[in-house]
């Protein structure tokens, strides 16, 4: 079959002789329709392997190295069930790509997403979402309504990866509802923790964002942008909250100047969590951690509650207009082209590009669907 | 009077001319007994000024810089009042030598511990421990039954700095009496903590401390005394707890390698408590913050309801070998020779010292309580 396979830095190959999967017990097949391209996905494109297992390491419950089939943000239709299935074929599906081991302390207390052996699908073996097919666990199959399109529903994974975020901020659902949020970074991660906030009842939402084109988007979804650039952001975070601060912040940016603007920015006994990736070191400003006693929580991928949650929450509908992420939409022949490389040289022209395998899934759609022009 | 009166770095002066307090409203005058050397003084006086204000930088409140009195672990009896005074001349009083506004948001809140123009007595000025006499805001003042000898009262004021930092964990009473902890740094601070961690019922107490004086002392109260310097003591940690690592750790030292240990010790979803000071970067190890999604959370001072708490354990007997803690005791006149300078040469030889303006407070201890050797 058809799949995108990572070799190395700046080396993803679509090959045409990848073998399909073979089911093992309790496993369906799932025909990709759509998939994501995540920001960890590039982040192993432009300076990986990170994550991903390298020959002579392999991951230790996938046993694979390079190459592996990349793309973890995946919905599709299943293709094949083993005798005795729950599911049935044609069913759409949107899959939890996580592989955990179900042993370890951390699994035995339903921490699944920090499993010590933790992966996923798509980055450290057992198939990808960038690809004609993939043998998923039946429990990791979410079975979706034929109300809710394929088409959109690949953006339900970055839409837990937010989720998650939001409930490792130990707030409890009365405390969202009055609280002031600051979002550091409004690409993909951010723009998926404001549709969770705003599905959690927040009023007043400020996000953090240097690029101009995403400000412009931004202005839709957020109560005020702030241009870290030319202004003091926490002085206006509390220009807005009467001189107090914002009650959390999430930093979905990881860079330096973005931890201090939020450290500065929250209110005494504030929140920071953590939902971005960090390449350089995570050095905490002790003049705002100490001095206001702000708590530091990081959230890391999702667990299958979030994932529950979310799924059904997109089947009813609280998550209408999310189609907005969509920048591009593009053919997996041209994941490398017109996704990889896109990204890497129009960062800011997008949000998410989605990608099939199937000429018929693109084709369906209207233009205005396709999008593949990028923000205006 | 006499008091110690911080000048700049390794210049503090015992003068005899330093005009006595002047009450205002709502004020006593304290005749201090006893006034324990703190590892925040010891810091001014190494690298100070730190947060003493300097000339031309007085502080908010007190309107004070250098030459400022220092000492803020102190207690004596009231030795005059305002007429209307609920307090009487001669009653045992342990002092909260903190400043806070009343006015901004976070003292709003109750949170005076991080008002935003915070200071204490024997630092920012409005006299301190380390004199003959201290004007205090009579609510600052917790009397003290008779039966607390006023020569282990000023230990109140550590025990509370350990008490606040368990209540910012962020566990319950219930979660402490299950839970594992590790203590990074067996000085002052750390023995405080154990000794609140008892007191709140947790019966598996790790600590990490290099040096080998505090490591016997520490057998006495630890249920395993961990070398840092010869041991993993992260892989120890997982050994005695089947694996899975501690539920908490105390940051009582304030060294990279003590971060990383302590983040490395920690289960998945466990919680990092800060209470020392740093002068390093606190750069945190994202392998073990993002993997294990740890709360990192921190201790700044104390508030009203800590202070209260700990006196009223304190006068109910829950912290009776707590005076195991005092490895000397001092006069006044001695407090640079005998005080700083023995604690910078000396300093794994002591926990606490205890300074007294008047002889006859030490001329009434036996030797046993005077213990001016320092650690065996």
């Amino acid at each position: 079959m058809r799949a995108a396979r990572f070799y190395g830095r700046r080396d993803i190959r679509v090959e045409n002789d990848v073998p399909w999967p073979e089911l093992q017990p309790g496993q369906v097949q799932v025909d990709i329709e759509w998939c994501g391209i995540c920001g960890t996905d590039m982040h192993e494109y432009l300076v990986g392997p990170v994550t991903i297992p390298t020959q002579g390491n392999p991951h230790p419950m996938t046993g694979e190295s390079v190459p592996v089939t990349m793309g973890h943000e995946f919905c599709g239709r299943v293709g094949k069930v083993n005798a005795g299935s729950e599911l049935k074929v044609g069913q759409a599906v949107m899959v939890d790509p996580r592989l955990f081991c179900g042993k370890c302390h951390r699994c035995d207390e339903g921490e699944t997403n920090i499993c010590t052996k933790w992966g996923f699908k798509g980055l450290q073996g057992r198939g990808g979402g960038f690809s004609e097919a993939v043998a998923v666990d039946e429990d990791m199959c979410h079975v979706l309504p034929e109300t809710v399109p394929l088409s959109k529903a690949a953006l339900i994974e970055p839409l837990v990866v937010a989720r998650h975020a939001l409930k490792m901020t130990g707030f409890e659902r009365g405390d969202f509802e009055g609280a002031t949020v600051l979002i550091i970074g409004g690409g993909p991660v951010g723009i998926a923790v404001i549709y969770n906030l705003r599905a959690r009842g927040v009023k007043r939402i400020f996000v953090s964002e240097p690029t101009v084109k995403r400000q412009g988007q931004l202005r839709d979804l957020a109560d005020e942008v702030l241009n870290p650039v030319r202004e003091n952001v926490a002085e206006r975070c509390r220009e807005m909250t009467g001189g107090e601060g914002v009650d959390l912040v999430f930093d979905c940016a990881g860079i330096a100047p973005g931890l201090r603007d939020g450290m500065d920015a929250l209110k005494g006994r504030g929140t920071y969590l953590n939902v971005a990736g960090w390449e350089q070191p995570f050095t905490v400003p002790m003049e705002h951690f100490m001095m206001k006693e702000i708590t530091l929580k990081v959230a890391m991928a999702y667990d299958d509650e979030d994932f529950r949650e979310v799924v059904e929450e997109f089947a009813a509908g609280k998550f209408t207009d999310i189609a907005k992420m969509v920048t591009s939409r593009i053919l997996l022949e041209d994941v490398v082209t017109k996704g990889f490389d896109e990204l890497m040289t129009n960062k800011d022209d997008h949000v998410k590009i989605l990608v099939t395998p199937r000429r018929e899934c693109l084709e369906a759609l209207g233009a205005s669907e396709i999008r593949s022009g990028g923000l205006q």
